[in-house]
């Protein structure tokens, strides 16, 4: 299974031919890695001269550090999530570190899904919109390689967490609703076994329940499709809604159309409200009112927290919430006194 | 720069315990590499006995084989995108391939953008949606890492290309719309740099060109906003327009709004096209007609070159073209005759 190439010069002939041991040449292609100036200097001429070019799979074997992050993406689809990626994958990068990118299809990560982040010894990992079992989460702690949930979190996980504060953005959009007279209230969920979801029914229902009301709920599965659907069962069996609250914007993109379908018009006769702001939520036909995630400061602080572990800082699982803050659109009445 | 882990057992401790040669545990635990069933077994179990995991940085500087794909995307927030990254992801896992991922900030790669596929030893590297120099290209093909194009193509590129017939599919939107009576055409284009975009228009001004008529044309750089801004500057100048081809969907949506915003109405007043048929297009505000690129069939051939190439039965670059197909909604006037 050997398959030829050209023949690559090695760590050792650059040692040589520099007149220095290989392992200042390693540490002169290590990033972060202290050597003499006058040793850099002599080893980058002469790898230059002899065409070197560094090994990484060689560096990691003998400094065990790859420079390499796991990243597990669920909902990919999700326009939320190409800007995680994105946003992800140019901080990792300024910080030295590649992405190994993994699609997961199911909400919980079995190991099979994430094997290959320990083959490839990944440095840490990233989770984003699933779970780890505590079982999988034990193969990387047992061997000091840190695991960040990005906006996700469950009881009796060991690892670090960055979310938004959904428990706080459900019961400001709750008290914000109410503030705007609004007197019956409908939510529609995501996915209950999720905590975004539930966090974001806690609040919105601890707001609502100061005024003695309760919210109807139905699922909507995080989908347009089920946004839709989930909206006229609400207002079929409850026409005098005036407020649906979406665990997020798909959703909220669907509720909308539905409501329309049915003749009503938004804010008018119904206020919409989502999560997230994405880019359709600006769009005109839509105009959604909307929380938006802190996503930069989500990413800052979990690149933090991982890379801060890895060299060694953090004293043990850290938990961040950040709050997000209320866009203002044209999907909720708002009454000027 | 020692970072100390959990101690690994390795792969001689488990060639002495099994009593083979640890060249032998290395092909037992090589996807593909051939091996007698009998040590295969006496291997595996006392890889489980000693709880041995297989290290693919090992294994990749000894076989030279790394597993590892390098995927680079420029525009990860164009709806089409995150589909493309997800199945080309499922794709190259099915095939036990992982993907290193690099965001790239501009149209073309310099050598910087994709140092580390080198540095990672990388078997393949798929570029979407941007473009390689031939410079940089060469550092690959001299590696004998070959590189594959998807979605773009440049003349003069050395390596494999998987593309939507774009020039087929602007000739066939051109006729489509001449069929369905329009005369006044506008072609708003995404970005004239690109491949693309180019032969799209080469193939709808194709199309008009047989009827004498020639479209206006506008510039939108693939955004809803330079869409919306292109329509309108459009129909300033020439309110008499009929249809309006948009070289990808984003711009469409913009068309879209920028159309009705001028108290226009689709499609009895103006038709509007776009292509990528992204999931904004089949809801309600839109409806949007589109030509449909054979997403599935890109990926498979591009998995199938690239591999293929990878285990040597490649004989030299290949393109290949793929038509997609038209979906009709409700964005553009048809006559039934």
């Amino acid at each position: 299974m050997l398959f030829l190439k050209k023949k690559q010069i090695n760590a050792i002939e650059v040692a040589k031919q520099a007149g220095v041991s290989q392992s200042t040449v390693s540490r002169v292609f290590t990033p972060g890695a202290s050597v003499s100036e006058k040793a850099r200097r002599r080893v980058l001429e002469t790898a230059k001269e002899l065409g070197y070019r560094p090994n990484a799979l060689a560096r990691g074997l003998i400094t065990n550090k790859t420079n390499i992050i796991g990243l597990v993406m669920r909902e990919i689809q999700n326009p939320f999530y190409p800007e995680v990626l994105e946003k992800f994958t140019k901080g990792l990068r300024k910080r030295g570190y590649q992405v190994l990118f993994v699609y997961a299809e199911k909400d919980e990560l079995q190991h099979d899904d994430i094997s290959q982040f320990l083959e490839y010894n990944v440095e840490g990992v990233i989770v984003t919109d699933a779970l780890l079992s505590s079982k999988v989460v034990s193969h990387f702690t047992e061997n000091n390689i840190p695991v960040l949930l990005f906006n996700r979190y469950a009881k009796d996980f060991s690892g670090h967490v960055v979310c938004c504060d959904n428990y706080s953005a459900g019961k400001k959009i709750g008290e914000y609703l109410l503030e705007n007279e609004h007197c019956q209230f409908a939510y529609i969920a995501g996915d209950t076994n999720t905590s975004t979801s539930r966090d974001r029914e806690r609040g919105f229902r601890e707001a609502l329940y100061h005024e003695g009301i309760e919210p109807k709920v139905e699922v909507g599965n995080y989908t347009y499709e089920g946004g839709y659907q989930a909206a006229l069962q609400l207002l079929k069996s409850d026409p005098q809604l005036d407020a649906i609250f979406c665990a997020n914007d798909i959703m909220a993109l669907g509720a909308v159309d539905a409501v329309k379908s049915l003749g009503l018009i938004i804010p008018k006769d119904i206020s919409i409200m989502g999560v997230d702001d994405i880019v359709m939520a600006s769009l005109p036909p839509y105009s959604l009112t909307t929380w938006q995630q802190p996503v930069d400061e989500m990413i800052e602080a979990s690149i933090n927290i991982l890379l801060g572990e890895i060299s060694g800082e953090n004293e043990g699982p850290v938990s961040i919430l950040l709050p997000g803050k209320l866009i203002e659109r044209q999907s909720v009445s708002t009454f000027k006194k």
